[in-house]
């Protein structure tokens, strides 16, 4: 096995954050639950930004604001998702090559345009994701660069686009040519909105190996289970994966590891403004720690220190330089 | 006369600012004088922007941001300027009409893209703007809804826009068109880098008697009038306008009106992060004021509290209920 030249490469939605506050009742007149993400068709989606207030415009995307956590912190990332040719599409771009992360997917030249999330942010800093996801669920076995997949250490996918057919091919095509290499796969489950239709693959996924670190919240773990209790998810869960990682947003995270089980609280936030790439970040701080060889503890807490910077503000992506504050 | 029914049209920049924090060695390195406005060609944009760190997209446009703050006053605004038909332009297009100001200039279908300014934020809150103005420039006399014009007490201009010969044009029609149904017509010059090749058009309309509200900084004032001396600049200017405002940053503000000169001192701001949109959101809280008849003092206080909110924040638009802070 060659030693692996990058840290880790991640396959997710390429997609542009437009954000915008909210009233609690504006998510009620529009039926949209609260910390909820749904998809929209492109008519749904011009409908609600219609609606919305003035916005700011960010690039997003849940596995790739991994990557720019990953890059903030001095680790190495790459990404791999389906861009549009058009505006949002560059910006998309510009923002992980400004990071330092490669990406490297050619643009779609036909089909629909880039994908964009509009993200209502009420005054308790939770967020509302309505997402269009665009060019971003064409994402072919095509679009993979084999070479870079099996040189990094890690292989993070994203289950936002586990769901549809060709990104979900192109994700089990990536976890051989992953494995081949003698590299490891994270997943992690993006939302308990996906895995009610997902299921089964899930956990055949699961079942069969594909996964050797796992990260969920715990409505996902309940969920992927079918279970009611989190201490017996955990157990089942636990046995399946390697890795297991549950993130409890302000009550903390727990790791789960070779018979071993971390609970650790979440950081410290004076003010939280937007919990946008909270779980994002989260993921971004473990899987930067781990690539350095860090404990499962050391882990959680740098994953923790991350995620607690992203909530201090508006955009899924860290504002300052991470490196300092987590000192990996 | 009939009454006006809308307090202020403007003609200015369509633009999406995308907004980077920078160091000062960036600036100097790629030889842009900190605080200035310069234009790019499209393939220097492209070199720039590739250059910048990541960005958030936020609608811009000098005149555009003091009608959106005019909106967040509680006034009644309407802007005339030019997109193309692509995603900045819608973006440009919501965020106007989320703000609910007018906005009906049909899109530009064959032409530039939409226009964009590449704002670099120094750490000390100064910012540095390239702009690359794509169909902004294409503004034309066709664009311009004269019934609309006609039915404001104030049509305001932007310098930026006056420089190319197509905008300009339309500009001098609609001082045209507003002076002959009675109205009042406010012009600021919009940073010095424009009047060095513009001196003689802005000269001749204000001798002409085109503009009745004149908005310059200190630089802008000594510029147009060749002058070394604030105050013998002030002399000449105030005495070819009715009304006339000059900023002076953190020094506050002096308005000359009707033979009386009122200085005042800048809002106090704990922390300016981005100073974009400071001359903007003062000429919005100034005309605001005015349109409920205030006083030359009550007017310069409203544009100086108005700046002091968008200097605490990055983006140009304020981002708070300026009607609660303002209180007109």
């Amino acid at each position: 096995m060659a030693d692996a030249t990058l840290d880790i490469v991640a396959m997710g939605d390429a997609i542009v954050d437009v954000i915008a506050s909210c009233d609690d009742e504006f998510l009620t007149r529009h039926r949209l639950p609260k910390g909820s993400m749904q998809l929209l068709t492109p008519a749904q989606a011009d409908e609600l930004y219609a609606a919305m207030g003035v916005a700011r415009e960010m690039s997003g995307g849940s596995a790739a604001n991994s990557m720019a956590g990953i890059a903030a912190m001095g680790g190495s990332s790459a990404f791999i998702g389906q861009v549009a040719e058009d505006q949002l599409g560059l910006i998309f771009e510009h923002d992980m090559h400004a990071l330092g992360v490669r990406f490297e997917t050619p643009p779609l030249e036909d089909g629909p345009p880039t994908g964009r999330c509009l993200i209502l942010v009420t005054p308790d800093g939770q967020r509302t994701m309505n997402t269009c996801p665009g060019a971003s669920h064409e994402l072919s076995v095509d679009a993979l660069d084999r070479d870079m997949i099996a040189s990094a250490s890690i292989l993070f996918l994203e289950g936002y686009l586990f769901g549809p057919a060709k990104p979900r091919a192109a994700m089990m095509e990536a976890i051989e040519v992953a494995h081949s290499a003698g590299r490891k796969v994270g997943f992690t489950l993006s939302e308990s909105v996906c895995i009610a239709e997902r299921k089964e693959p899930f956990t055949q996924m699961i079942d069969s190996g594909g996964v050797d670190l796992l990260f969920a919240n715990e409505d996902e773990a309940l969920q992927l289970t079918g279970r009611t209790d989190l201490q017996s998810a955990l157990g089942e869960l636990g046995a399946k994966v390697p890795t297991l990682v549950i993130t409890k947003g302000p009550q903390g995270a727990i790791g789960i590891e070779a018979g071993q089980m971390i609970a650790i609280p979440a950081a410290p936030v004076e003010q939280v403004i937007d919990t946008t790439g909270a779980g994002d970040l989260f993921a971004a701080g473990f899987l930067a720690a781990r690539c350095k060889g860090a404990s499962l503890e050391r882990c959680l807490w740098t994953g923790a220190i991350a995620a607690g910077e992203v909530i201090k503000h508006y955009g899924a992506r860290p504002i300052v330089d991470l490196k300092t504050i987590v000192q990996l």
